[in-house]
């Protein structure tokens, strides 16, 4: 079997991040440099700092107007007009002009009476000492504390500096992180895929990642699995970086070097970290510096950089970690998981009847496409076997809570539709948005009775009547709900392109390898109809059991030759280049319950369905008829 | 009195934005670029993006093990091991390679026995098909939509992209921004100050402002108060720009040409906004691009640019205008305002006692510094006249939240060594914070009566016993509440260096011009006390109506020559450069009532007292005792 290094010892995330930290801080030194204010914005401050000088500078007028002595507009009044000549009463003066001893007031200039003369004006009221005169100091008082230290400086800050006569500041350097992708599978972007090829994106997220949190990112060219190469390449690397980070080999495979190599230059610390995803992790020091060892699924390597890597870049730009603001939120499904680690679980956040629901999404290591579409994740204990569905959860929210207030939750089955309404929900609501979770039909009827979703896509086909969905609403629903139809589409078999094994009707399927959708899924639903209709039954299919949540991830499947068909829509099967073999035409449709319906982004959602630019777009995909989208029908 | 506009005829904030905005949509032409995927981070996606090739590319071992073909395996079991041989029933394997047919299935190399040949392993229970294998397209399918269009691409994104294919991206373009500072009294940071001079720092906040929204900014030199050259480098920077920011010239002023340039190159909408800080603004477009005058008031200027030139930069860049995230808080103070206006009040934000609790700032639209400070602000509608003390507000805040709740709120008289606390607290608890607002000693008793701070810094002589602070805590609290040492300081007359007035003691303080403390001060009530001792009546002291709300605001008015003398602390004093004739020594200490002792953030700050680095900057500061700082009575 050759060597490996099967045994990654794991050991807890908060006991690893001490023990690197604590490490860390008895051998990092911190750096500093002075540069000009007007560069500084977004650095951190070593010193807290004070002002030079006041601002204002020196007693300044308020107002437009003149710049009075207070004693000579005394007793002036309506019935006793006192006047002023200009030069011995009074000095014209702007917002800003200072004002000189004697004088120590101002008077509006829309208080002033003309009187005919150019250097005369007359007033009918007092004024105190001081009145409209901003004193020295009033903004900024010399040597009072701008800003304190390990502070990141904002805009206001570079201004407030500015005004108090400071035009140089020293700051925390900005740590220098050398990153590291290898793997000889590996490809840049780009670059011709062959066969087992890997396209190298992890590297570019850290680097993005480097950067929003102060630090300078330096991304190499693609390492080969050359224990040699490795070796010198990060030996060279830490000489000149303040961090280096290595991608991947952090896993305990045959040409995982990483770890013998960190093991030959430094110390590893940590090696495997009871985190899911994200347990391959090294943790090692290589001449005082930190030196990371990410792992390689793209979900595993932004959860652990956030774990260990962000830390580490807080600690050398003399920052608090940033600490996720968490909210309450009910859990929409039952989520298990092991006492072998603390999970992060990504999910989709919405407000449903007034409280935050939180939907998990899928939690493979690789699912990167899940970070993308995620408003936040909830972290499930090393010591907590799960969560029961309905049970209060704290979230971590990507998003502003405010834009997951606005936001139309959809749960149910899924259509390549429901991504073009969510593009343009902010393009007619600037505010609103559409978030869809896919669980299939029933599942959506099942979330809307709970109260987690406003609206459930489903196309649920009533056997015995032939009719779609009517039935199903009525036999769960006691309260009133509207069902508003999306799309007429097309359900078939998606095979290879030329379909080499002649697949003609639901018969041919005994005898190839198929995959099925997940339960509960109308597509399931129909297709279970017509094998019951053709006198099959589910141990003749090879691949039944074998499921697959959307129509494209089957579609992917039968592309990929991982199977020879699938059920599902024409525009998956067109848009994966598939041929199609059309088995029956259903209805799409939206289930609202009729609490939900007067919402305002619900109308924005029935406002997109009925607008041109969701027809056109939707055209483009191929094999809807929208004769009836838009129209609502009641169940009550 | 020369040429004015004297008429600004103000427009409330809502209609202006609106019509500006609606005016800027009617001819504005979005732009777009196409740019490497790598160096897309931030930017805005112009249309939704679809999947170029799925990933994985193909269906990909999850595991480092053996790739076998299922059907092999059936039967093993604990008494019935099954042999397998390389290259017949299985191959190597490690995570992420490729699985051709027919293969199937991936077991886990911990999941192996050996037997001894090299070629061979034995298992001990079958595995199903598809185990341990991430099918083609698990984390990203072709053709799926991946980001939608106005999308704000974040570094997971850049990763996810580049995994689908997708090396460049059609983004919207960074708005270019040009920036002029104007007038003849203004001086770049750094030059030589004369009197009336005012460095020039607005404009510099712009500029960050501006990136930090997405633009592209470029500041000009300072432009001096000539209409022909400011009309002509306006014309040229409209010409190259999709918008320019004129600042300041807005207001009525002489030299304030803006308005008068700005109608001869093009149209000014608004001219003046009912917005407190804020109101002269002007609202141009010339060449159909957006012309902005900005109000020169640093704080006027802050939030005129946040009103007016974020929609502006959100509707170049596609995005959503910001909203602020809104949290319910009790202010702590009554607030006036006026019908004329809608005004924004900077506040300090603090949780005590399980609310929040909102202190507003210095209202001025100079004072820079309470922006500084400010932890967010509230808005009091134009059709509101104000808010009581105890009344529930919504308050945006600048600060995250879980901060604000580790933050201890300091609340009454000022001191110094309040900053120094301030700055050391995050140091010695890298999430803790002090925040602290000058109401003076009875100001911050009764805030502590009313449950909105957990500390008020007290100097309050007891004339009859001579002692500090115990009679004052006895009387108006029933609960137990500790007082903690704070440092013995001395307070006295702060007179200009070399004291050209000759002053010696309160009783010459009848012959010059002082400048007192706010009502409620600590340090007014001791003036107030000398005073009585001297026989002085207050009707005799010019200035002692007129108030400033701090040690270093009265140092300033002193050294800036508005007044002769002042009471306060050596410190201010010493800091300012000042003489300062001694008075008498007297105890600065923090009122805490037992119910908030315990909490961890008072406990820090309990702990940044008695540190020694607290001991050294304090001491740097002079003036102060410091044998009893820490020490803990109980008044019950």
């Amino acid at each position: 079997m050759g060597k490996r290094n099967l045994y990654l010892k794991t050991t807890p995330v908060e006991e690893a991040k001490k023990i690197y930290l604590e490490a860390l801080k008895k051998i990092w030194e911190p750096a500093y440099e002075t540069i000009p204010v007007i560069e500084a914005c977004k650095r951190v401050t070593r010193h807290a700092t004070y002002a030079k000088n006041s601002s204002p500078l020196y007693n300044a007028s308020a107002m437009d107007g003149i710049a009075v002595i207070s004693s000579r507009t005394y007793g002036a009044c309506e019935t006793n007009p006192v006047r002023l000549k200009e030069g011995e009463d009074y000095v014209v003066v702007d917002t800003g002009d200072p004002i000189h001893h004697p004088y120590d007031a101002v008077i509006m200039a829309e208080d002033l009476l003309e009187t005919g003369a150019e250097d005369e004006v007359e007033i009918t009221a007092s004024v105190a000492a001081w009145q409209h005169i901003r004193p020295v100091g009033e903004d900024i008082v010399a040597g009072e504390m701008i800003l304190p230290s390990c502070h990141k400086i904002r805009p206001i800050d570079v201004g407030v500096l500015l005004s108090a006569g400071i035009t140089e500041i020293e700051v925390v350097k900005q740590p220098k992180v050398t990153i590291f992708p290898t793997g000889t599978e590996i490809i840049e972007p780009g670059e011709a895929i062959t066969d087992g090829s890997i396209i190298e994106s992890n590297t570019r997220m850290f680097e993005q990642m480097v950067i929003e949190q102060g630090g300078l990112a330096k991304r190499c060219p693609i390492l080969e699995d050359v224990y040699e190469k490795i070796l010198e390449e990060v030996k060279k690397a830490v000489a000149v970086s303040d961090m280096v980070i290595i991608n991947a080999g952090s896993s305990a495979g045959r040409d995982d070097y990483t770890v013998h190599v960190l093991r030959e230059l430094g110390e590893v610390l940590i090696h495997g970290v009871a985190i899911k995803p994200g347990k391959p992790v090294i943790l090692a020091i290589v001449d005082k510096k930190p030196v990371i060892g990410l792992p390689g699924y793209p979900v595993s390597a932004y959860i652990a950089f956030e774990n260990f890597v962000s830390p580490v870049l807080a600690m050398m730009g003399q920052l608090p970690v940033k600490t996720d603001y968490e909210v309450p939120a009910v859990v929409s499904r039952r989520l298990v998981s092991s006492l072998k680690h603390k999970e992060y679980v990504r999910i989709k956040a919405g407000v449903v009847g007034g409280r935050m629901v939180a939907a998990p999404l899928a939690r493979g290591a690789g699912a990167a496409m899940s970070l993308v579409r995620a408003d936040g994740f909830c972290v499930i204990d090393q010591n907590c076997e799960g969560v029961e569905a309905g049970e209060e959860v704290k979230i971590s929210l990507y998003r502003d809570p405010e834009e997951i207030a606005n936001t139309v939750v959809v749960t149910g089955s899924h259509d390549l539709i429901l991504d073009v309404a969510a593009d343009l929900m902010p393009l007619v609501h600037s505010n609103m948005h559409l978030s869809s979770t896919h669980v299939g039909s029933m599942g959506g009827l099942m979330a809307l009775k709970r109260q987690e979703a406003h609206i459930a896509p489903i196309h649920l086909l009533d056997e015995t009547s032939g009719i779609y969905n009517d039935s199903y609403i009525r036999r769960l629903f006691e309260e009133p709900v509207a069902i508003v139809t999306g799309v007429q589409r097309i359900q078939g078999i998606m095979v290879k392109k030329g379909n080499p094994l002649g697949i003609k009707s639901i018969e041919d399927l005994t005898s190839c390898r198929f995959v099925n959708r997940q339960r509960g899924a109308g597509t399931r639903l129909l297709f279970d109809y017509q094998m019951q209709k053709a006198g099959i039954s589910p141990e003749r299919i090879t691949g039944y059991d074998r499921e697959a949540s959307t129509h494209m991830a089957v579609a992917a499947l039968v592309e990929g030759d991982s199977a020879d068909a699938g059920m599902g829509i024409f525009s998956a099967a067109q848009s994966m280049g598939l041929d199609f073999i059309p088995v029956g035409e259903e209805w799409y449709e939206f289930a609202i319950p009729e609490v939900f319906m007067e919402l305002p982004h619900v109308q924005a959602f029935l406002e997109v369905l009925k607008s041109e630019h969701f027809a056109r777009e939707v055209q483009r995909l191929g094999g809807y008829g929208m004769e009836k989208t838009g129209e609502i029908r009641w169940i009550r």
